[in-house]
């Protein structure tokens, strides 16, 4: 196309935003009306995709990073003939696939969920970085981003990692057209504010009028022949490009226009342009790097006391098991945030370096590197303190929505980690993990079990979480004992048993010889570890239940939304509810011993027998 | 003190880190070794504090963002004379002030939890915005961060916050020891890496010998004379640095030195030298920007059908409700995340601009910066999409571990939103809040009951969290009712109940209209509205259980961790259970009206009265 024509493209993809949002009633056109002119050159002229087959390992990856610019990645889609202008119009309905903010769930040419601003660039450096070292096909991964967005952290991290892995097959382009959803940013139409901030940051920049196809033209040619260094184009925009009536103008963010069928007209009426999107080049995708042996998982014997005499901690297990799990799969991959010696991440990174990513201290960009590793085919364990993957929240909500395949693993769970203090403690995990749409979430107690978990996650959808224990326990399962997700153990049952008392992790042993010390008492007790906190066994739960009639939980976690509500899924069915107790951490610790810090937060074997001596002894009394 | 003196006091700070850490068998004393000479010069020269007063007006404020390196604050305290050598060694024991990682909910003189890396700075520079916008009082705000924390995108946020608000009260003091736990950071020694960046941000940096004692002080006292931005001093310094053994060493983060004695020896010993910290100047703290008016809340009329005929939005009666609680109060101050005109916040904007500060889209700065307000003894609330506070998740966290006392507002709760679909939706935020040690957790449905809550958030401990709705809902309380918080309203009810729905926010009009449909098959239901979500209304729960025998909660919120948790609290006290059953949202929703939203997840009026006959039939049945 010519200049000419790659001007008429940019206005045809206006006028499908305005008429897709004015169809909807809802959405954002003139924040797509602002891109449109970057987006006509990059179809026509830059993008290699085949759309028919959008696994093509030659594929460039283009991400969306402002999401709600929606209407304009439908209207280039069309334009590409990738959709009709029938479903163009059924923007924003139900059951349409064109969601107000793109999913991969629903069009399989999208990478990855867009819509929590500041994530896109994250996650398409995750892609360049698998493009570069893993896939080694000569892909480009685009990113269309806001100029509001610069003001999210996550972006300067990935901005530091993608500079620092000389990721020069990632492109940003950043929609500078000055105003936000409220008002102006703080930054304006100041292009060069920007670049110095990406140049500092290592990156080549380029500074463009953003409705000049010529100049966008070279600035696209200009990144893609920069080496060693990823590229920032920012464009000078006018938000709602072309029509006067809102062109420049506040307060019209997230609003159809008021006048589509004028607004249409003034500029120039539909057009039915059709674009011959460039081929990507014949390419294999690697989707290992080494592997491809047989599975052999570390093994402890019962009782093994480690070397230590406390036996093993489940972190240990971990590290040993995904270094097994990296020898057997070669699509395994693992990042940690700068703590891989307390994690143990760093034993894959000694024995599998090519695929391990040192994500420094920065979690959001960590999981969105596993987010865009994921979307490759890639297997990511992401490890940091249990704790510290709070700082990712909203990266692990959104790679739910995505339906993205990750691995998380918290390791530092709970007041037991001791003299550190809360800081460093992971209380508000297995709530935050849970409540993720779609997510797996397991806590092991022993090494055995751990790597027997840590093999199984590969295979699960959606988010799975892992949390693991600074401190050594007690080897209690056998090498060979299974641990189907969605199950539980039943370490102690008899058929006088008075209370059910249900532990993960720590609380386990703690559980145990609280059972002993009420063995004393002659009050018979049932055990049961639910290393699955996510899916939950409510079948064993509810039998455990109904035979012993009280039940008690035990967890080294906040009360609220841990394993004590997991349980309690087991009882939302309607029928009767057993006597239900729940033990967890109501105080905020300070430092203090391992020990004393299970002791003052009342979930120690002590405290556990009280409890249960007093529920046992209650429930007869009524 | 000459610079001898100060050499001197250096290597005291460096022998009591390695005590300290020796006597607790644990802690950081070669990151705070590298520091020591910082520290000395600052504390020396610089530092205006009065160590008796920690509330003295005029005091600088000190963060130590890299709080691991927290026996060098306790050796500078004793150097100070605000601790004695015996509570030195006290250090990471149990029920000592001198925890792992400083908190101000054990010493006066801390301002900030740290631990988590990354957010001395944010909420240095919230407290720095407060002694130049509110306070105004010439102290200055020092934070001490390392350069591994330097990765973190809210140390991004942090510095364009302060640069934009010109915050030249505020200095960063980075010990650039180039070390992290698990091994080098990616800029190693290379000061003029980080300085790019800083410069680029807007801050005026200083590089120096951060073992040169006269080189710090003409650094300290550049930063002092600079006007119009903030300044950081990158100080190259070694980590351990005076113990040849550890000196610049890898793999000795986090351990106590392996020969203390040798270690002391080698420093020259203990030494007793006091400092004579500077008194601050007189100044009296304003706590109170206007306001000081009466309190007289916005009233809405029951059944009052609003602009758009379908009532009024909870997140309307939230901005109107802050507008007139900051004419009451002059201590009240808003923040947003440039969502304003979403969330309402503008409307507080509009009426006390003084007293509003626009964070943009930086979630996580928005949270330090309340922090850092409330350090200073402001009221903030915080507002952004209940979805977006998942960014800011990890410095809730910290907040809570400040004793922080924050109010956080999230709109657009659920699905309730409509077409903008998911990554717009809150649907973890209560699991999350919840699960925050000492939270209140608060979710209206009526705009009298909005209001309320608003106000009495601002009295409340820690951190308190209000969700609101996008959508109208009909007024169905009176502008006089009370909401104590802790409280719930019994909606509907009769002594032929057979069932109790336990709702909040939307659910509670689909639940009002559930009963009505129920009622036609003559089956009579309580109704509950439970705003307040954490603490629960343990009392009337289960009073309504025991009356009805069923029970079921319904929310828009995932299944996990939200309002059908929390309820279930009031059933954990080991007496029998009534019939339980959950509605929430159990599907990944995609784009649609509201309505069809709230269908398509099983929440809507006609989805609870066909789950409420059915476990009302079953209950029979059995």
């Amino acid at each position: 196309m010519n200049t000419a024509e790659l001007a008429e493209l940019g206005q045809q993809l206006r006028v499908d935003s305005v008429r897709a949002a004015a169809a909807a009633g809802s959405g954002h056109p003139t924040s797509s009306m602002s891109a449109a002119d970057l987006m006509a050159v990059f179809l026509t002229n830059h993008f290699r995709y085949d759309f028919d087959r959008p696994d093509h390992p030659g594929n460039d990856r283009f991400v969306l990073s402002k999401g709600h610019a929606s209407p304009l990645l439908y209207a280039a889609y069309k334009a590409a003939g990738a959709i009709d202008d029938a479903e163009l119009l059924t923007f924003r309905t139900r059951g349409s696939r064109l969601e107000g903010h793109p999913t991969p769930r629903r069009l399989p040419w999208v990478e990855t969920a867009t819509g929590s601003l500041g994530q896109g660039l994250p996650v398409g450096a995750g892609i360049a970085l698998a493009g570069k070292n893993l896939d080694r096909v000569g892909y480009r991964v685009w990113v269309l981003c806001g100029d509001s967005e610069l003001a999210e952290g996550s972006v300067w991290e990935a901005a530091e990692q993608a500079s620092y892995e000389h990721l020069d097959n990632l492109t940003a382009i950043v929609d500078v057209n000055r105003l936000g959803q409220r008002g102006p940013t703080r930054h304006g139409h100041d292009l060069h504010a920007y670049a110095r901030r990406f140049e500092a940051f290592g990156w080549h920049t380029v500074e463009v009028d953003g409705h000049d196809v010529d100049a966008i033209e070279r600035a696209y040619g200009e990144a893609e022949s920069t080496i060693g260094r990823p590229t920032v184009i920012l464009a000078r925009t006018l938000k709602g490009k072309g029509v006067a009536s809102v062109q420049d103008r506040e307060g019209l963010h997230g609003k159809p226009l008021p006048d589509p069928e004028e607004a249409i007209a003034e500029l120039g009426g539909p057009r039915s342009l059709r674009v011959h999107v460039q081929e990507p080049p014949a390419a294999r995708m690697l989707h290992a790097v080494g592997g491809g042996g047989v599975l052999e998982l570390p093994r402890w014997d019962k009782g093994d006391e480690g070397k230590s005499g406390k036996g093993v901690a489940t972190r240990d297990a971990f590290g040993q098991a995904l270094v097994a799990l990296g020898t057997a799969r070669g699509d395994v991959v693992a990042l940690d945030g700068e703590v891989g010696d307390s994690t143990k991440a760093e034993l894959f990174a000694k024995e599998h370096p090519d695929r391990y990513f040192e994500c420094y201290i920065a979690e959001q960009q960590m999981v969105a590197t596993a987010v865009g590793l994921a979307a490759r085919g890639w297997v990511p364990y992401a490890t940091t303190f249990a704790a510290f993957l709070t700082r990712a929240y909203d990266f692990v909500r959104m790679a739910s929505i995505s339906g993205a395949g990750i691995n998380l693993v918290g390791s530092h769970a709970g007041v037991a980690i001791g003299q550190d203090g809360p800081s460093q403690m992971g209380l508000e995990d297995l709530a935050m993990m849970r409540a993720v749409h779609g997510s797996t979430v397991l806590y092991p107690c022993d090494p055995n079990q751990t790597a027997q978990l840590v093999t199984q996650m590969a295979g699960l959808d959606g988010v799975r979480y892992l949390r693991t224990s600074r401190g050594e326990g007690p080897v209690i399962y056998g090498a060979d004992e299974e641990f189907p997700i969605g199950g539980s153990k039943v370490l102690r049952s008899s058929d006088r048993d008075r209370l059910t008392i249900v532990a993960a992790g720590v609380t386990v042993h703690e559980a145990l010889a609280a059972a002993d010390a009420l063995a004393e008492h002659d009050i018979a007790v049932r055990v049961v570890d639910l290393y699955s906190v996510k899916p939950v066994d409510r079948l064993t739960l509810r039998r455990a239940a109904e035979d012993t009639g009280c039940l008690m939980t035990v967890e080294d976690h906040h009360e609220e939304g841990g394993l004590g509500d997991a349980v309690l899924d087991a009882f939302l069915d309607g029928r009767p509810v057993p006597r239900l107790v729940r033990l967890a951490v109501r105080t905020m610790p300070g430092s203090a011993s391992p020990t004393e810090q299970l002791h003052a937060a009342g979930i120690d074997a002590e405290s556990i027998a009280a409890a249960g001596r007093l529920l046992v002894e209650e429930a007869v009394v009524r």
